[in-house]
């Protein structure tokens, strides 16, 4: 059994990886870590776990966080930068699924962040967690930065139009849109309950953190310069995130439907619906897949490509788990079999 | 592995029967039947099974049902009934998660759900599937009749204190509130989203189908004559049954904490809250849990009992699996041992 | 015109009072007050009155308000008591919307306010601010208390049956549901969205603060000792209260759909729906009409009310301007005569 | 007072038409007509009415419609084209919110809705009721073609991108959002609330039928042959449009924030947010007003406009009245003052 502790248990990204390594069959949860929790116990916090989990919060100083296989942090951007060196030194993996090692520029971090990076050092060395893109290096990988939830969706959407130059590299549109909880376990105005429900606002138009994280990771793939405009949305559900991604096609002779099935034919994850079918976010609530369908509408040059995943799972903790799994040798979908919750 | 076949399965309930059974490890689903849908591959049905059954819908006639171990009916009322009777002479078990066989008396059942019984010589050998209070009778059942979504909420809030004679026979109320998943998969007005969405109503206030169903559960466990008020409402959520149970205490003295973690401290599936504290319907959101609180306000002589349930898992699907789990004497949580999705 | 100032305006309360101000034919709206938001315009804070109102906010502390004619206070409790006497003074009527006056006793506040009052003597002079029962006192009103949200929708369900002594006291029951905003326009953990969408919970089971005020009402119409259980509920949607009474008929001959419809057939704002049929909280959004209906089901001798109102409405701003309007010899219904928003 | 006759009002364009219309100061709601529900009285078919109306519906061949001054169709697609000419030569105006007058080409109008247009003669006769665009035609209008909900917001938040010929014509996209009122008031599966709720989805991705009436009416202000792109979602909420579009600019030195303002700086029903603004669909909830905001993020050469509008209301029946207004002369806000329901 893998032994695994939780950092920064409370939020939401947090309590989804406890649900889903509560199930897991190779995984034991040791260690839920909570400064502001700290000694009450976990299913008194959050009561869907009632009957699943038994430990108390303890804070991330615990020594006994270093004595896990693995150690996720769930916490806030630039709180993992300043832990993980030790706990790496100590023989632990971690996997970060805050931000805090996605960028490989320091510099660049800094500027979207606000402030210095803690051990720059590191970010040479941590493996960017998209299965579908990295699965080789994360086998071998101790330090994971888990992609963002819009970045998963995202590139997922753009991979096979950007691994084959099919469009231009100036056209890229990403306009995406999520659910409620993407902002995270906290108690702040703009996601009040009566601020969100039953309305529709777009957010961070001038520039949203995601926004490198996706450009980086691309432009990896393409021997051209990208260009991404993107605009993300609040959608008054809890969960999902549905990215409606734009492009303008080189050739336009190009068979979509194929491009994509073939791309992901073998990833348990991305499934690519059959063609002229649109995806719902909720076909994917509480699992760890992620539908894809394209089109080109009345036959133009412009592709659009629909994404669309559970925002806490294949953009956060499910794809957390899918990595442990891949750096740990198991089969990688141990632990994220169960099917979405629908209706 | 035990063969099974759901008819009506195009259903919430019937859909939710097909999201637990593919991850059940003991059982197999062989046949789903649909009359409607007959011809049509369940995942292009349903999404978010894509990957996980790759099965037709076939009509009920279809000789493979016969050859099943097990049979689920997840149709409407009066449908049942008239397809029982040769699946359990071909040596069937039948579990009927429809109003057909949960009212001992046809003639009541005539009253309530306007035309005659076609089968009541099985209403007699039918268990009614509450396993909180039937399960030595269900282990050796063959017809099952799964107790409707606002029944099982109320009667495991009340069965406590009518077991032990504790409430005043004439003073129960249940004010019951459901997600609009109750109202079953169907294109109908009342349903639809802006008639339902951020609005809140009572129905069926003069009389509700399910009452009689838990007059008569309960009865049989009191000396005095029960009377039983019951409203119903609908409540803007998708799934999830809140009952408030309210009884005029015989005697004060008791102490309803105890009584409550004492009648439930084997039942996997019925969790007593800590006092003091109220359960969130979104606590057993896709999962099977019930969970109760208890309280007496003032230090009157009202109880008032909580109770919140999941009403296509506890209310209907998961209860049904949870039977099924009984007849064939696997573990009884076999198959419905995830956690609540919460958010 | 009436020269109007609002305290507390940043809150939903507040947000609403200046939403129907705005459209008063006979009111001016003057000063909108807040400590936090001053200096910020009005319009800024809540793009919904954008080109509505031209003015800042400024502190309560300003000297504009007592040149007003009446003041309103939108504020949380424990404000408005410490700020009523000099606005008295100085000649203004007072509207208070928190609970500062509505106990008549200083000692049952404090107990259930957590403070000492800290103006005792004008509790005597406060008039209870529920028209359908005090229109006269309110007449000639200087300081009213307008009553809770909660408490207007039980009262107006229970007063039929109290002020004619059809009901056993010992057997009250209110059953009530609210939308979210009943708990403030403030960044709260409990009603983020994530917390309260697609979910139900009961909360303050065992108390509530509007109980006593309830009580204190009710009991002025009733010969006997009144008891009254009373579980509040937290709903998904927005706006809404939706009460279901329960209470035992000492005669189950009375004619319940006349005694209701004759006791309001002069009122503006209270509706007896036809014989059978149940109001939905959607047909009442943003109106200020409480809507009613009975019923006593299988002819048994328990009596059913159900009660919806918009709680931001007739629960707060509306019945605020409706006593307004009365004070200040204005046609009841001036600026309130929108109707309700559905979908 | 103008004589009103609504054709079609149990729709929610219906039913908001006749919300609007008895609050209108120079309108009397004379006839309401609906085949499916002629004898039935208006208020009890929308208890949100009851007190404001107190008629029943007749069907659309009464005698009465002709003796009114204006008929609004809120009529499913291809009915208003078979009752328009009569009505007008009775002397009627007619406004027609449904789209049967929208295409000036009867072809096309056939390609897209599927069946030969039937009063082919009367398409050069209609104006298009933009009034931001057609004002002066539609003064002298006697056949209104009401545009479509999503055209409204998209054309409005062109409008000054083409008129002054800014962006390249190719590359127009409109990402657009909707509630679920949008699909109608009937009852079908696919706005069920299980299956809207706590989901998102884009839909008609190959072609929505308001593309055409886009298209047509920005080609009228444009010298170069336009392409646009539209892609239609639907979002869990009851109200509300939100357009995100995309366009690439010729030239980036352009002053947005100016254009936008100046462009609207006369009109009532177009608000432009402060720059850096985005406006929520909450902020025009029940209200005629649509909200613009732009922006041009990383200074690069994509310009993104923001548009929300109630779908209901400037998105239909409440433009239509503008309409009317503009046609009786009346002041253009007439009726359209109330502000928005927030929250």
């Amino acid at each position: 059994m893998i032994k695994v502790a939780v950092i920064g248990a409370t939020g939401y990204t947090g309590v989804e990886l406890l649900r889903l390594l509560v199930s897991h069959p190779e995984a034991e949860l040791c260690v839920v870590c909570s400064r502001s929790a700290a000694g009450s116990r976990v299913a008194d916090y959050f009561p869907s776990l009632r009957g699943y989990i038994d430990l108390e919060f303890v804070t991330p100083d615990s020594i006994l966080v270093k004595e896990c296989d693995v150690v996720f942090f769930a916490t806030p951007n630039a709180v993992a930068m300043h832990q993980a060196q030790v706990l790496l030194q100590a023989g632990c993996k971690v996997i970060d699924l805050s931000a805090d090692f996605r960028l490989k520029d320091a510099e660049e971090w800094a500027q979207w962040y606000g402030e210095k990076h803690a051990c720059p050092d590191l970010l040479a060395q941590s493996v960017y967690g998209l299965p579908e893109l990295n699965r080789e290096k994360l086998k071998d990988a101790d330090l994971v930065a888990n992609p963002g939830c819009y970045p998963t969706a995202i590139q997922l959407g753009f991979l096979p139009l950007i691994e084959n130059q099919l469009v231009r590299p100036e056209s890229l549109i990403a306009d995406a849109k999520s659910g409620v909880s993407g902002a995270g376990r906290k108690a702040n105005m703009a996601s009040q309950f009566c601020e969100t429900a039953d309305s529709f606002k777009a957010y961070s138009v001038d520039g949203h953190r995601h926004l490198p994280e996706i450009k980086q990771s691309l432009q990896t793939l393409s021997t051209e310069k990208l260009e991404l405009v993107f605009v993300p949305h609040l959608t008054p559900m809890i969960r999902g995130i549905h990215a409606t991604l734009y492009a303008t096609l080189k050739d336009t002779s190009v068979d979509l439907q194929s491009l994509y099935s073939e791309r992901y034919k073998d990833e348990s994850f991305v499934d690519v619906m059959p063609e002229g079918v649109t995806p719902d976010t909720s076909s994917v609530r509480g699992s760890n897949h992620c539908r894809l369908a394209c089109f080109r509408p009345q036959q133009g040059n412009t592709v659009i490509v629909l994404a669309v995943e559970d925002n806490l799972v294949k953009g956060a903790a499910g794809q957390a788990i899918q990595n442990m799994n891949i750096m740990f040798r198991l089969n990688e979908t141990t632990g994220l079999s169960a099917a979405a919750i629908y209706p």
